[in-house]
């Protein structure tokens, strides 16, 4: 067991603390990270708020983690001390499934064991990425490419590949169109990947106060959907529709957005059911979907596609000790467009 | 314009009655049928109860239709006096937008036509299949072929394309696991079509009294989801369940009978919206679609499929003035599996 330094929950409402998390010893196939940045996640937020469910407390939450290899297991073969590596949603899966062995382990069917909040197979309580340390097993530990810069890195592990996995699913492309709603931390990574992937992509948010941002991103288009001239002028446009949006939203009036054939799907969750009206789905033969993060594999194939393309998020650099503001920025969607925290300046 | 016999609603409520529809004038392109079968669908119910909108009364309903052409306008080139042929839930479309110029006039962007209870071109409100005759455009008039006995080709028309449209295109056919659920005028279609494409079928209806049935149309498996242990055995089991059950079912519960990229698919519509839980769609990165009848190139495929594969409909021929004792029988789901009106028997 290694103590690693990190900033910790002690209840779903007080703030972060300073604190230590106990790692495991390192074993024949892990590898021991330490740890240079931390992407702030809304699920980091809401896992803490018990959102989604139980929590054990103190918890060390993050989920989007870059740092160096520092120590590696005896049978350890896909990293050495030194590599430039990062660590996503999911720490381990079953790796027997269907789903695990096919390259799916987001979808694994007994559960993939969350970084944080989740339960490992010693029976411990995951801690996440507000850390110095984490011991990983190499299976679930990505290479970081060169030319990505390291502290641009870490969102990519979670809000990257939430918005790479269904562009890519759903065949975004040249003749595709697609819309992204919501331009937050998500939804700023999707623009991005859409455009590079060679689609035709629209944003759709809330004000038109972050349009030029959204140009900027990549986006041929820009609407705000508080007009609702725009439900209007968009009807039977879209091919695919990736909705980053967690809070509720009308979910028939984007359905009626899509063309023939046309998906929109949710990577962002909504605790209460959504309500689907069946003639809505019925028109243009409509899909609803969800789809969340991305497989090992995929993750990789995601970091080398935004080395090549030159596609990083829009970070803003914080201190430890700033996280608690941060945290209460996100909730205010007072964000652009992700807060990475400097673990360096975690405290001793 | 000519008198044709019909049977017909007068209100939403009060039993049908012998009537008559006036026919416009064979046009040019349109081709006039003596009806021989007419099927009786629950929406011809739904849309006469006021279900699903305004109603125009006196109406006349009926959209699955088989018949002799006794008639040609000038420019007809598809269809010839004598042929046997079909007419199904459309009448007309657009034919300009992207959709009809695709091949998919049922998801015509101006919206297709209604067999019944639509507006035709003429402003005249369109009257159905439970009548003598009817006048349509040749490009809306499907070919029978000769190996469909003529009494079982009506229903084809909607119960047979509703559920071949979505098999085919969600790719029903050899390693596929597809589910049924509902084993009536629709379901005991879908079960024989995606046998004879080649899939692994499972019916899921809901007490065990079809089975015998069920399996005798092709099904492979046959749960009845009145035992709960139903749900838990098939737990992400599926790539495709259509759902032909009109009524509200337990979304999520089905949901999670879907494996990996797995779609349910509506081809009934409840008409209050049916509320989907995010994290249900999350795993296996489901999906939920609507699908509505076929093209009209596809309804052709599937009446050429159903000859060459020996498929049709089980069907109990009822006279003309039994209807209103079918519609109580419909209602009450005591129907096996599709009632055909012969429609000699209406009265002069």
């Amino acid at each position: 067991m290694t103590s690693a330094r990190a900033y910790t929950a002690t209840s779903a409402r007080d703030p972060l603390v300073p604190g230590v998390v106990e790692r495991r010893a390192v074993g024949p196939k892990d590898v021991l990270i330490e740890i240079a940045w931390a992407g702030i996640c809304h699920s980091d937020i809401h896992t803490v708020r018990g959102d989604w469910g139980r929590v054990s407390y103190p918890l060390t939450v993050g989920h989007e983690i870059a740092g160096t290899v520092v120590g590696v297991g005896s049978e350890v073969t896909a990293h050495v001390v030194g590599d430039r590596v990062g660590v996503g949603c999911m720490v381990d899966s079953c790796r027997e499934c269907p789903n695990c062995l096919s390259g799916n382990e987001q979808y694994c069917l007994r559960g993939f064991t969350d970084t944080y909040n989740g339960v490992d197979r010693d029976g411990r309580v995951t801690q996440g990425g507000y850390s110095s340390h984490i011991v990983v097993d190499e299976h679930f530990v990505l290479r970081v490419p060169d030319a990505i810069p390291f502290v641009t890195a870490a969102p990519l592990l979670c809000a990257g590949i939430t918005t790479y996995s269904p562009l890519r699913h759903w065949k975004a492309g040249p003749g595709k169109k697609v819309a992204v709603v919501g331009l937050g931390g998500l939804g700023h990574m999707a623009v991005k990947l859409a455009h590079a992937m060679g689609a035709e992509v629209t944003v759709l948010s809330q004000s038109p106060r972050k349009r030029e941002d959204g140009l900027r991103f990549g986006a041929d288009h820009y609407h705000a959907t508080s007009d609702p001239a725009t439900f209007k002028r968009l009807a039977n446009t879209f091919d695919l529709i990736v909705n980053t949006v967690s809070a509720p939203i009308n979910l028939d009036g984007y359905l009626r957005l899509l063309a023939l054939d046309g998906t929109i799907v949710n990577v962002g969750a909504p605790p209460e059911p959504v309500p689907v009206t069946l003639f809505t789905l019925f028109a243009n033969r409509r899909s609803f979907a969800g789809s969340t993060i991305g497989g090992i594999a995929e993750t990789q194939e995601m970091l080398d596609f935004c080395a090549e393309h030159g596609i990083a998020p829009e970070v803003e650099v914080i201190r430890a000790d700033e996280i608690n503001v941060a945290w209460q920025r996100v909730l205010d969607s007072d964000v652009r467009y992700r807060f990475v925290i400097d673990i360096t300046t975690l405290a001793d």
